[in-house]
């Protein structure tokens, strides 16, 4: 027994515990709706519950009070509650103000009211107010002159509708007909009847009371138009939908005359239509002007796009002129100051959102209907100019008719449009199936909506047409409306006639084009007599097209810097409006291919140059002599006795000449990475880039909050090379006038070694042209300790001793040299056992003892006779200093062959740097700015074209500095292992 | 007079031509509105023009249509016109509905109807609707049981008010007192019914009626409470406002019990202030937590943020219940996808925007007030949590009362609040001070909202306090409201209490800056111990000083390191929410000041050890002797007889090494320029940036149409400064794994170099301590020619010679050296008339005959004096070699002090590259990354920390290698010309 209690009061503890641990949170407080309440609560919103009603109480409609059920009245009424006291026998039937009991003269209605038969009124009070007895039911006399009918709450009889007593001079419609509450004579009615539409019943009953509303009594036309602009303009020649009825009274209406001196524009109809004569759209959008022109900057700046529209509501009330702005025609939400720059000329603007459908059927619960308007008033003068409207769904006999093909321009097959007025941004009324109460089937949205401007062409007062408005609608099956969304997009674009232009692109193209095969047919024939064949063959073909594709980047590569430059100058500094950029697509697709063939060329002219460089002849001749005997001792005999053989000449000076050479191999005229970095930080830190966005400002930080137009590839093309050459050439001549000239010369210092450690250079870029470096030390003697170097540096530096020259008494001491076939058959000749060195290692095992030997004792040779060759001690390989001319200069080729003599030119200007990335700059700064700009391209961003050139760059010059590492080994016997 | 046709004609021509230009533009039309209409004018809506009236008419109230003049009927309507016709003398009254004539009993009214006296009504029909020949006035009976009274239009009689009828049982007030339309009998009048706020008359009177109706009714006090609301919930002791009404019902009614089981939601009174309990904030805010636990990850995911919302209108009357979301707090127009981010747990919201003062009048004509509520509704267990509220703006006896000054978050001062319930968003109502119609003199508008979450300290599961609601409500006067704006912000924040991370923070600070003093003291030590002097001056414990910066340096940067990447891990990768990120400002000013002393700090040690490598001393030892005697030429002896001396060692061996040393001094572990490029690919284009925005997600590419929130700076420095350690670390991996072993190792290469050519190179970096590079060649002679070198180098490949170590069999080439005072006496005699030769330019003219031939003598003196030492030809200054302790190692410091001998110690890991940037790679990779960091916390840019930290290495390379060069040149005596 104790057990159990204990076992019970334990339970009841635990369940006490449990509920209070379950709300033990604080402040909390259940969560009801007025929905959770039952029939019999009410929901009381102090307390955010639900209630229980009095006695004989239930609840009304909203569900926030209690009323009295059927039968009972109201008794008493204390603010929040009420109570109810049930009616007597003998008065059965509640008041309507619910606080009487009264008998009724026929039978009750659901609700416990008195019920009077249609068109009786109810009479619960005498005149003065003092409640009757029994209530009475009056019948209001409809003939004239009372015409009195019942009022909406049927409690007074009224004068009766103007349109019935139109009709039959009485509130009766008799034999006529009642359509949409109205009446109409029964000889008016079209026979055709029958709109093929799949809308609603609702509708096409609203349709045909319109119809005989507008087509009888010449008012209410605005709501026939309305239902015709929710039907898409479309209308069919067999089908009375909408617009068939418009179209009725359009033509019926002839002799009304026009409206404004428009002839489309009828009196007492809405403006759906311009007509269908051919070639009328083009007549509209391209003959006239707006009068007022468009200006950027300066005093006269005029950027505002004034459009105001005309609303209206469904039933074809006027509601205001409403400034287009704000949020009227963009759907998508955003700031206004972002929105207003839709408005602004010039600024491309697009925006597309996702609309959920449950917001849009509470916000646009009433479809509304906009006539826009372009406002041309100045000052008195007020004046509006329609905007013609391109609506994309319009249909014609079930066929699309506005939906040419058109790319995204409008200046296409502009003869076969249909140009409309009047727009509606969401339907969502037509769609209601059974009543205007339940949720539509499917509601129609301007899902597109897009503003062209257009510039006359030629203008310099920016000049535009008349703007066209484009609308798509889309229809939305209702299925799930918390949950559905919608994707709606506004634009608005601004072009102009790029045929112009095109053809100034392809007449310098042509121009350019034809310049540059005789330039590469130059070349070619430069090369031929550089590498000293006559021969035309198919090498030489292959050679003309490398030359022709390196001269064509450059042409295409200029035309296209231009053209963006002249669009980023045009664009953004012009005051009156003369240009618009091209727009994205079409427009740009010339434009983006023309650079893709500049690059694409101007790699192939890049790969062929670096080919070249990295297969040059090179030779380091040294003209040290042996100073006296070395104390040799000849290993392996070892009584360690001198022998006396001459002072072998120090190699070191060779490595170290060889060393300079590996290492200036692919220095430049700039730093490739300042290059980068400063670019990229006059494009994303200064905010350069904001100069490409498609609207007419030139300020280089926009605030966050401003709207960002997207991207023109032709500007970002036209920045990025501009700004990219920009920087190239600061740097160039930062570092020719002042850093080479100043702080250190690297070509320079190379020459100056070469003279220093009596070592010449000779390379051959071509088999019978190359380059010479006189290096021959002035001192006789270069080999030597520091004391005497320090002498012979300080004596050459007082001129106290001879000129560097080949020649005596000059300074030259580079040279480019035409050799002659002899000389170089001779040089192969010497260096035959070297390349056979390369071959397979079989052949070099069998046919000579060692390497080693081969290589030094062909090295000794070379130096030997080359030597003898500068020292004129070769009679039949004699040659002659010359200075070049000036046309051999300009044009890159020789106009003397070297037949018996080779030929020195005298060379200031360091040409052999042409074996060198340095002396080949301007191909690679192009290659670096079209690789730059062809990566920003493809993926528009600044950041990415700038790692991506830094690792092109860098692998480039590892495969440079690589492969002419080896090169250089190869060809002048020095070991790699000294060229670090 | 033929003239003076022509000239009128001339002009008519002219004129029309000008008229016709003027209005040519085709289908303009001129831009009227209904307020352009004159007064007899109407708005034709089909052709958007002012019309004309017909006879006897005058516009409608709307403008869009005419009516009858007063005293004229309306005869027929024809849809859009009407006529009029002038009333008859016998009945001059023109019946309400317009279309009859009546006479009056009474007077007419302005419009030209009857007139009756108030409480009367006009009957101009009978009761079945036939017009009478005279309207009547007939008095509506108020007296029990009609109770009635005219109806609004004063056309019939209906029961009238039940608040009149329960205070005077009739419809009369009688005595009893007629407020707000509304009837009190006197005694119950409080007599200090004068508020002292500034609003409007109306709001006044308003404000009076609602207390009075819900003082006695019971009923509507949801209105008076509104009122408060608009109040900003303030009051005062003395005045009986809003509030003060609202708490004298309050007080009042305390008797009636509280709702909800909330002792401060009075039954019948919205619950408007939680109760003034001092600590009553902090028990509603920071004692429990809501039951469910967030989660950003995995299947119990759960970040969703449920508020709903009552709401009410200014009448009290309750609306809905709205889930918070879309813009109902958020007062800023944006797209759903963006709002919805706000309530998302864990996403730092925060979004500001200027609205229109016209928009917030149209849209908000009438306000809302919102009671918030936490939903936390799990399946059929329904509940809700009041959202507490702080209202900035609430004032008691005119003091701000909640503003204490408390940063951003709301740890501070919270018992000082008065929490309250039920915000408003905008209200444009109570400014308006003469009719509801007229402008409003000033809006009330919640500023700034924003929801704080707080966490519960040490949760594992993700729970939070109750979130706080905080308003600041701003008053904007209308002066010109088309272009008045306003800016408004709503912000989501999250905290956490930080007290522990900052002590953790302080602890670790503490116990490494302990350990780094002694370190630093024993760095201190052994660098005595390297210039070799035992005292302690202000030298030392400025050196101390220097190195303990450098070791607290470290110390800064790993803990914030640690810190970042702490909260990068934690914050991101958390499944239930346990850590919450620093707040921007006071949580995070202790973290951005560690980073600036680390960055500070190590910018010291950086230039310390720059200074230090720029001046160390070096010295080229040649090992080669002359081989024979050289064919001298004496010059200037004309006669060309040779003389035989000693053949000169040749120098360029020397210049060799000396010019791959210059070379070497820059090269680093890594590539910085590819460092930086790598960061900045991997931040701005691969996306990681994104991972340091303040919200859980940690996608790298967020569709640009979602929501930005801010960057966290601690994320941004965590993420930054790992990111660039990880790919630094991964370089270092590649170039000491891969690169220099497989492809090009420099300090090896340099090493085999000295071997090669014949040299050593002795390295004092401290007075006593350095290094030294052993390259004796192992063939005897290196200054020779190709052949010899290419057997020499093939016979090391055979290894048929020595090995190149300092001791014989070995192969040590690098050695760390400890050499004893006296050794470094005689270096710097030898030395001392070179630095001589640095002094003022007048004293080496006067001191010595010629620089070069005493730098020669001294290059010579030193080159005989160190071959000779490490020959060991020198007794008294002996050296031993010797391995070091691996303790040794460890802490860098040598035990053993050279008295009498010098000590060679092995070191196999070319720790020489301490004296070049090589050697330092940790530093400069810290210093490097420190930098970036700093740039981009002041600047929020990675592009430009990118840039910055280019430009910064590159001087500081320019500065190394320019220095580093003279200093080479100075030491060693090879000639600048030479080191290029």
């Amino acid at each position: 027994m104790a057990t159990g209690m204990l076992l019970v009061c334990g339970l009841a503890l635990f369940l006490t515990i449990k509920s209070n641990l379950l709300h033990s949170q604080q402040f909390t407080i259940s969560f009801q709706r007025p929905s959770d309440c039952s029939v019999e609560q009410f929901y009381d919103i102090s307390s955010q519950s639900c209630v229980k009603c009095g006695p004989n109480q239930s609840t009304s409609a909203t569900g926030l009070s209690c009323e009295c059920v059927t039968g009972f009245r109201v008794l008493a009424t204390n603010g929040a509650s009420i109570t109810c006291q049930q009616c007597p026998l003998e008065k059965p039937a509640v008041t309507e103000d619910g606080y009487g009991c009264i008998l009724c003269p026929g039978s009750l209605t659901e609700q416990g009211t008195c019920q009077c038969p249609s068109g009786s009124i109810l009479v619960e009070r005498d005149v003065q107010g003092n409640p009757l007895e029994e209530a009475r039911c009056e019948v209001c006399n409809g003939a004239e002159p009372a015409l009195s009918a019942p009022n909406s709450y049927g409690d007074r009889c009224q004068r009766c509708q103007a349109s019935l007593i139109n009709t039959s001079q009485s509130c009766m419609c008799g034999s006529n007909i009642l359509a949409g509450g109205m009446c109409f004579p029964p000889n008016n009615l079209p026979t055709a009847v029958n709109p093929n539409v799949n809308y609603a019943e609702l509708v096409r009953q609203h349709n045909r009371a319109q119809f005989f509303k507008c087509y009888l009594s010449g008012c209410s036309c605005q709501a026939l138009g309305n239902m015709c602009v929710m039907n898409m303009h479309s209308f069919s020649s067999v089908a009375n939908d909408a617009c068939g009825l418009y179209n009725t009274i359009f033509r019926a209406t002839a002799a009304l005359g026009s409206t404004q001196d428009i002839s489309y524009w009828r009196a007492n109809l809405p403006w759906l239509y311009y007509g269908d004569q051919p070639g009328l759209a083009n007549r509209v959008l391209q003959t006239e002007p707006l009068p007022t022109g468009f200006s950027f900057k300066g005093r006269n700046r005029n950027t505002d796009i004034n459009l105001v529209a005309a609303v209206y509501n469904t039933r074809g009330d006027f509601l205001q002129w409403e400034k287009v702005g704000g949020n009227n025609l963009q759907l998508c939400p955003d700031t206004a100051r972002r929105q207003e720059a839709a408005y602004t000329f010039g600024t491309a603007y697009q925006e597309t959102c996702v609309l959920s459908v449950a917001d849009l059927l509470r916000v646009y619960a009433e479809p509304l209907f906009y006539d826009v308007f372009v406002d041309l008033s100045r000052g008195e003068d007020r004046r509006l100019l329609p905007l013609p409207t391109r609506n994309l769904n319009q249909e014609y006999n079930r066929k699309f008719i506005n939906q040419g093909e058109c790319g995204r321009g409008y200046i296409c097959n502009l003869n076969d449009w249909y140009l409309s007025r009047r727009v509606l941004l969401v339907d969502t009324l037509s769609g209601r199936e059974k009543s205007l109460g339940s949720l539509p089937k499917v509601i129609r949205i301007a899902s597109s909506i897009r503003i062209g401007f257009q510039l006359v062409p030629g203008t310099q007062k920016g000049q535009v047409f008349p703007p066209l408005l484009s609308v798509t609608y889309s229809d939305v099956l209702i299925t799930a409306p918390n949950t559905q969304t919608v994707s709606v997009s506004f634009a608005v674009y601004y072009e102009m006639d790029q045929t112009e232009a095109h053809m100034k692109t392809d007449i310098a193209l042509g121009v350019l084009g034809g310049v540059s095969v005789l330039y590469s047919l130059v070349k070619t024939a430069s090369w031929k007599r550089r590498i000293g064949s006559p021969l035309i063959d198919i090498e030489t073909v292959l050679k003309f097209l490398l030359f022709y594709a390196g001269d064509l980047a450059n042409v295409f590569f200029f035309i296209t810097v231009g053209t963006g430059l002249y669009w980023l100058i045009f664009y953004k500094a012009q005051h009156f409006v003369s240009v618009l950029l091209p727009l994205p697509g079409l427009q740009e697709e010339r434009f983006i291919a023309y650079v893709g063939c500049a690059f694409a060329l101007k790699t192939v002219q890049f790969l062929h140059k670096l080919i070249q460089q990295l297969s040059v002849d090179i030779f380091f001749i040294d003209w040290e002599r042996p100073r006296g005997k070395a104390n040799k001792t000849i290993q392996g005999n070892g009584n360690g006795e001198a022998k006396h053989s001459p002072s072998p000449v120090s190699i070191w000076r060779t490595y170290f000449v060889a060393n300079e050479w590996n290492e200036i191999q692919t220095i430049r005229k700039i730093s490739p990475t300042f290059q980068i970095m400063a670019v990229l930080f006059l494009l994303e830190v200064v905010g350069f880039s904001s100069l490409a966005l498609r609207d007419p400002w030139s300020d280089l930080q926009r605030p966050p909050q401003s709207y960002a137009p997207p991207y023109s590839l032709t500007l970002r093309y036209g920045l990025a090379a501009t700004l990219w050459l920009c920087i190239g050439l600061l740097q160039i001549i930062f570092f020719t006038a002042f850093h080479e000239r100043f702080v250190e010369d690297k070509i320079c210092q190379f020459v100056d070694l070469c003279s220093i450690s009596n070592i010449s250079v000779l390379l051959l870029s071509h088999r019978c042209f190359g380059y010479y470096i006189h290096g021959r030390s002035v001192h006789g003697h270069a080999d030597t300790n520091m004391e005497e170097m320090n002498i012979n540096l300080k004596r050459e530096a007082e001129s106290l001793c001879g000129q560097r020259g080949l020649l005596p008494n000059t300074d030259t001491q580079t040279f480019q040299i035409s050799i002659t076939s002899r000389l170089r058959l001779q040089y192969d000749r010497i260096l035959e056992p070297l390349s056979r060195r390369n071959g397979p290692s079989r052949l070099v095992d069998a046919a000579s003892g060692h390497p080693f030997d081969q290589s030094t004792k062909a090295y000794h040779t070379m130096n030997r006779f080359l030597g003898s060759v500068i020292d004129h001690a070769h009679r039949d390989m004699e040659y002659v200093v010359r200075d070049k001319l000036f046309f051999e200069r300009v044009i890159g080729m020789e106009f003397l062959e070297p037949m018996d003599k080779s030929i020195f030119y005298n060379d200031e200007s360091h040409s052999f740097s042409d074996v060198l990335f340095y002396g080949n700059e301007a191909t690679l700064l192009i290659f670096d700015t079209l690789f730059f700009c062809v990566v920003d391209l493809g993926a528009q961003s600044f950041i990415l074209a700038g790692v991506l050139t830094y690792v092109q760059q860098m692998i480039f010059r590892l495969i440079r500095n690589g492969i002419g590492r080896r090169n250089l080994a190869n060809k002048t016997l020095v070991d790699q292992r000294f060229l670090i």
